[in-house]
């Protein structure tokens, strides 16, 4: 039904693309944030359709559709009124000095955006991460127009958003090109994509195969380009003596609901928890393993994934000394995934890259450590992770100093006693890590931030205030945030 | 006398510096500034002696790097203030919401160092760009330690700075390892540092042959890190007819000037000057040609670079329908650079790639444009550049929206009235610009923005006030630019 886009048709979206960016950048933050509030007031027009839609194309449940449309059509708005106040601009302003030796000049900077922006959205975030998700909305509110490449697993739900956005920008007489939903199974229409002159930037959602794959050609550019990409992780969960000790039933019961949770299609799901050797972390293991028995199988987003988490699994599971602590009693119908809870003692884990790598789906890894030492080894030796959580009480920290820091040294987001899982959308959010959870350890993908990573500084050396964007005039009209002689001041 | 660095040689230093990461990220804001402010007394301490090797390594003159060693204190004393103030860490909290469904937990994010961070100095710079230059005071800034690869052009320069930067180190009682000094002229001592697994980001500032090489080598490493290159541009100025007219012998007497200063070696030396076909633009080229005439042939850097301007020179003048304007009266000695100004139509610069390419030295095309739309044409084909200058009145501005806005589009910074060459070191400042003046236009190297580049965010959540980072603590005993709960606040 939907057909892989032709190079002429992808050429003529990019310049179409180019030329909207020419009149979208000149629009003021009040209409690109209108346009995102336009945006989410035709998601919720879509009605029940765009959900039932969405709950065909990808098996997630009716709720849980629901939510995430609503926290879809939130990104959207708190984003606009992010991109409205300004403080993303970065405004700095210099102030001449004519008789300083040689005079300085009258410097004021800013950010503006990039240029076209192609969008590659999630398979588990058919509107969050996706045609309408948090990087449209970033570029929106940086000034770029998007091409959002359709995601194979969910063309129908993609391409009503993408009308959506259509309709929005008809209303707010965006300029034509401002957005375009391009299909594409074949990886040949991604690379097309990104190598575009056009193209000035790239975000990316999705698994590592994909993301690096991209990110390599995004580099090999006659003009390399940004290219952010959110690859997921194994969001390691480090258990603490004290704290395991006094709370190892709650704390099994929270895994258990966290790893199986949207049958752990989730890119902070734990999959991996790492103890030391004790009486209570064998109970530990022993609980989680029993509420694991009691989780129902869910269906998977698709075939593909549902067969690579059978594939990883049984991988996993075969790997020398790895052990199956519990699985569920249900046995799994056609396409679900059966949670699944596995164990390793820390040496093995540390020798085998295998088990390092996620198994996306409700699988987590209980790893072993002989003592403390091993447990901080395990830490250095982990890759760049979205999260990592820590289980432990004051003392645990105050104890812990050289796990502490290698934990902070490879995660994005550090959590006390909770679960990864659940990603608010806030300002204070990072939702990105070292490398391989991103490709950019300096740009999260979730929370008004990363409007940033579409946007460049520019600076106006010598300008009358009529010729400088509203932004950097001298009584600061849109009354925003700026840095005037190095004093923050509105 | 310098001998390479062995991959032994380099492994250790790269373990001191994993090291001394873990404890000099631990020390405060203060501390940080203090060790800078230490380091900028050494380099006044270093007296003559320095000025004096210097001017036998790069053949500058001694008031020209007596000026740019002050320069260098004052960027080390005004990153150390920025660094104190922390505007740069971009701290963000937002507190709890228990009775929300789900219950918001409280978060706060700031920007943390990303580790020891390499530093390929420029020659052009012997101080302000290399060994204590920008880069290394934005990565001690940033809490990273710092391993500069010492200029091949001016290596005895290198040591002493280096020496003057370990001294400080010890008073300040700075972990071993804050600082390494690596020699090598052979390539491979680059890669070595720049693919060693300890290294998490990387400062450059150089030729655009070295610094995509050192790009491509970032990008290929298993954990691709970030790579900041600064490789210089053609910068090119847009002389507008309205102002022209009015103003020929000016123009063209400052350009003869900011075109031949310091022999041409700036990375922000107009190589390109852009106007349009008339009465006004020929007295202008005659003009600048006069004045070209008599200025001095002056003494290059060093041997490498005064035969590449005679060969890159050369090759620009022998392409077709280029024309010498004029050269200076005085032959030039050995190693001197000719002050040289041709001329050639719009359409044949359009054509040939060959006249988009920066020769580095005191050079300067003038090319004539056969109209407006020619010049537009001009605009929206240049490469990316580190900045653009429009000689223009207000009348030429408004008249000519099309081609201001295709110059936003390729630089960094945009000088109205003046000359590209001299960057004030301030906030304001953007020295940047899209590929190929840089290898990501979303980051400076100078101004205390230039810090970001080696600093990443993590978020914390759900952690008591007593072990957050004082950053990030209730009462805000740093007293720092915070944004909480959406609203910026001290």
């Amino acid at each position: 039904m939907f057909k892989d886009a032709t190079t002429e048709e992808i050429n003529a979206v990019m310049q179409d693309a180019w030329n909207a960016f020419h009149v979208y950048r000149k629009f003021s933050l009040q209409q690109r944030a209108d346009f995102m509030r336009a945006i989410a007031f035709e998601l919720e027009e879509c009605g029940d359709l765009l959900i039932q839609t969405a709950m065909k194309e990808t098996n997630l449940p009716e709720a849980r559709l629901r939510n995430e449309r609503s926290r879809t059509i939130y990104q959207l708005e708190s984003y606009a009124l992010a991109c409205e106040k300004g403080d993303w601009l970065e405004a700095r302003i210099d102030t001449a000095i004519p008789d300083k030796n040689p005079p300085k000049p009258d410097i004021r900077k800013m950010l503006v955006p990039m240029g076209p922006v192609v969008v590659f959205g999630s398979s588990n975030f058919p509107f969050a991460y996706s045609t309408a998700g948090g990087d449209t909305a970033s570029a929106f509110a940086a000034g770029c127009p998007v091409i959002v490449k359709a995601h194979p697993a969910h063309p129908q739900t993609s391409a009503i958003v993408a009308e959506a956005i259509l309709h929005a920008a008809d209303k707010c007489k965006m300029p034509k090109g401002i957005f375009a939903h391009v299909n594409g199974i074949s990886f040949e229409v991604g690379k097309t994509l990104v190598m575009h002159p056009y193209t000035r930037a790239v975000g990316f959602t999705g698994s590592y195969t994909g993301g690096k794959q991209l990110f390599d050609w995004a580099n090999q550019r006659k003009e390399p380009i940004p290219f952010f990409a959110e690859m997921g992780s194994v969001n390691p969960v480090f258990l603490l003596p004290e704290k395991l000790k006094s709370s190892v039933t709650e704390i099994a019961t929270l895994y258990a609901g966290s790893v199986t949770l949207g049958v752990g299609q989730f890119c902070t799901n734990p999959g991996l928890i790492i103890g030391i050797e004790s009486g209570a972390l064998q109970a530990f293991i022993h609980d989680l393993g029993k509420a694991i028995q009691s989780i129902t199988p869910g269906t998977m987003l698709h075939q593909g994934i549902a067969d690579a988490f059978v594939t990883k699994r049984e991988e996993a599971l075969m790997q020398p000394d790895v052990h199956l602590v519990a699985e569920s009693a249900a046995a799994p119908l056609e396409k679900q995934g059966q949670p699944t809870i596995a164990t390793v003692d820390g040496k093995t884990f540390l020798a085998n890259p295998v088990l390092h790598k996620e198994v996306f789906g409700p699988y987590s890894l209980v790893v072993r450590c002989a003592d403390k030492n091993e447990m901080i080894k395990v830490a250095k030796y982990l890759e760049g992770q979205l999260t990592a959580t820590v289980m432990a009480t004051g003392a645990d920290i105050n104890q812990n100093d050289e796990l502490m820091e290698a934990i902070k040294n490879i995660c994005g987001r550090l959590v006390l006693n909770g679960v990864p899982t659940g990603v608010e959308v806030c300002l204070s959010m990072h939702h990105g890590g070292p490398f391989p959870a991103t490709t950019d350890a300096r740009f999260t993908s979730v929370g008004a931030d990363a409007i940033k990573r579409f946007a460049r500084p520019i600076a106006f050396q010598n300008w009358p205030d009529e010729f400088l964007p509203d932004e950097l005039k001298n009584d600061n009209p849109l009354g925003i945030w700026r840095t005037v002689n190095s004093e923050l001041r509105k």
